[in-house]
């Protein structure tokens, strides 16, 4: 495997972090990891898995020499830096939801669409966190039966609000005069407590009442299964649990099935462990299942009305599968062609 | 109206604690409530809505000049003492699963099928607590539209477990070093840590991999309904919630709706509000619904795939309208014939 220069753009955040750490753990074949922020972090020391990255401010010319960039320091940095980054001969792996709808960009979770990452122009993007750990236990589905019709509903962590809405839930639960200030939506006027709360907002609402968040569960599963008229439907919930994502999914298939086959189907694929064992009181449980790489998927069971019905509970870090360690992933494939 | 007398069994408990207190808040026409409870609990004094309780062991003669018994204290102990107090003349208003597909005994929410009170005979059961809390949403729809199909994933609260359950959250909150006793069955072998988690399990399962509490959305939905063939399927889970229930629920309906035909069957709806006002972030969520009488519906929206299909987000509070709630409503149905 070459060996290769990498960045990683927005080094001070969850994602970022995360990020750096899994490059160390995972032996990525890097002889240089730059960390890049912005200007009021240059100069700041991270200690991430023994190693100790300095972080620089990042500027056009931070991709100098660069390879592979992993770009999470949010959308709009990405709007404006990543084409600086494609010009200086670096692959943008964007963690953003910046390029996740440009046709130009391939949009890709390795287990799903691995053939995808072959078509980027510069830069590959990363999935919404929901829809990843959604698609590594659908992906297997639509393989061997077709996928008719996904309906998802999400129990989503305050990781996905990044280092603040964590803190967050920390601060509710220590002060209960903390007043909310990041949650559901940082920049929108009402914030409401997450601890011992729901939020049935995830991002903005459109005018017919879901929110982005909802909508790129939709558009991003069309995309990557190649299937624009697939019919999905998504209620993204914010719920106080710390960093893994939880999906109670209901799925038609094209074909009957056995459960036996199902899960046949499951365990055969990658990225996906299977955690279902009910009468032993066996089931995927977020708490169990944080910094854990894989996405794992129990509660299977035939639905009670439609004979190509199945439910599921899918659940799977955040911050790991849903983020970093995707995009990682991503970089990892780059570099066996 | 005329004037009854009422005793509470299970009065120490969760929902008999909040029965006692609604007969006084809502001026039930009792001349007398006796508060039952086991042996070990007698003598006991309750101090409920500025008045005082004095706990009497239940006993079958505990129902001798009883015209009303509100019963919730257990299926074991409904099944024992039922019979007792019927014989003795008392309509048993019975909170547990006991009797519930019993076909000789109604079950009933006031909202969905009250015209059900008159058949009984001598015991009425009050639904699951999930169940109801759905039925008083959907059944407007059924009213107006028909119901097709029912797909529900709920997010519910520790209270469902009881005292119990509610104190096993306090203490994990508490004490990161207290061992889970209670959630999911306290029955059971395994126990799990409900605070920053989700445990996909209520109740034991099936040999299809349902929960109880899964099939009692699907059965007793079916029975209020009227409706045996009718489609539900449900996943149940337990968050770390204090006392209300919220559910994501989809319905595919009989008719071509417009959303505003959907909202005006709603806000005609008794015991249900409309709180769907997405721009200014208007929503129904747990924590500021806790201790009200209704059940809230919001993120009222169109599904993206079938255009009969709604998708709801629905939360009331688990112990009142759930459970102690209802029981009472019944209560004062019956005194109006």
């Amino acid at each position: 495997m070459k060996k290769v220069k990498v960045a990683v753009l927005g080094a001070t955040g969850a994602v970022g972090e995360e990020l750096l750490g899994l490059l160390v753990e995972r032996n990525f074949p890097a002889t240089e990891i730059r960390a890049l922020a912005s200007a009021k972090s240059a100069g700041k020391k991270l200690q991430i898995k023994g190693r100790e990255f300095i972080i620089e401010e990042a500027k056009p010319e931070s991709f100098a020499g660069i390879d592979i960039a992993f770009f999470c320091a949010g959308g709009s940095v990405s709007k404006a830096m990543a084409q600086e980054a494609v010009k200086r001969g670096a692959v943008v792996i964007d963690n953003t939801s910046a390029f996740r709808m440009d046709p130009e960009v391939p949009l890709v979770v390795p287990e799903v669409n691995p053939e995808d990452i072959k078509l980027h122009k510069g830069i590959i993007a990363n999935p919404n966190c929901s829809t990843i750990i959604m698609l590594v236990a659908l992906a297997p589905l639509e393989r061997h039966f077709g996928l008719q019709r996904i309906l998802v509903s999400t129990y989503q962590a305050v990781s996905g609000a990044g280092v603040k809405g964590m803190e967050e839930l920390d601060n509710e639960v220590i002060n209960p005069n903390y007043i909310p200030q990041v949650l559901p939506v940082a920049s929108l006027p009402k914030h409401y407590p997450i601890a011992y709360n729901l939020i049935p907002q995830i991002d903005v609402f459109d005018a017919e009442g879901y929110t982005k968040e909802e909508w790129k569960m939709v558009k991003e599963t069309q995309k990557m299964l190649h299937r624009p008229e697939l019919g999905v439907t998504a209620t993204t919930i914010r719920v106080p649990v710390k960093r893994c994502h939880s999906e109670s999914i209901y799925v038609e298939l094209n074909k009957d099935f056995t459960l036996d086959e199902i899960k046949e189907a499951f365990s055969n694929a990658p990225g996906l462990v299977v955690l279902d064992d009910p009468e032993n009181q066996v089931y995927p449980m977020p708490l169990d299942l944080e910094k854990k790489d894989d996405v794992y998927v129990g509660r299977i069971r035939r639905d009670l009305a439609n004979k190509r019905g199945l439910n599921l509970w899918v659940v799977g870090d955040q911050i790991r599968k849903g983020a970093a360690l995707n995009a990682v992933q991503i970089g990892e494939r780059l570099l066996l062609d």
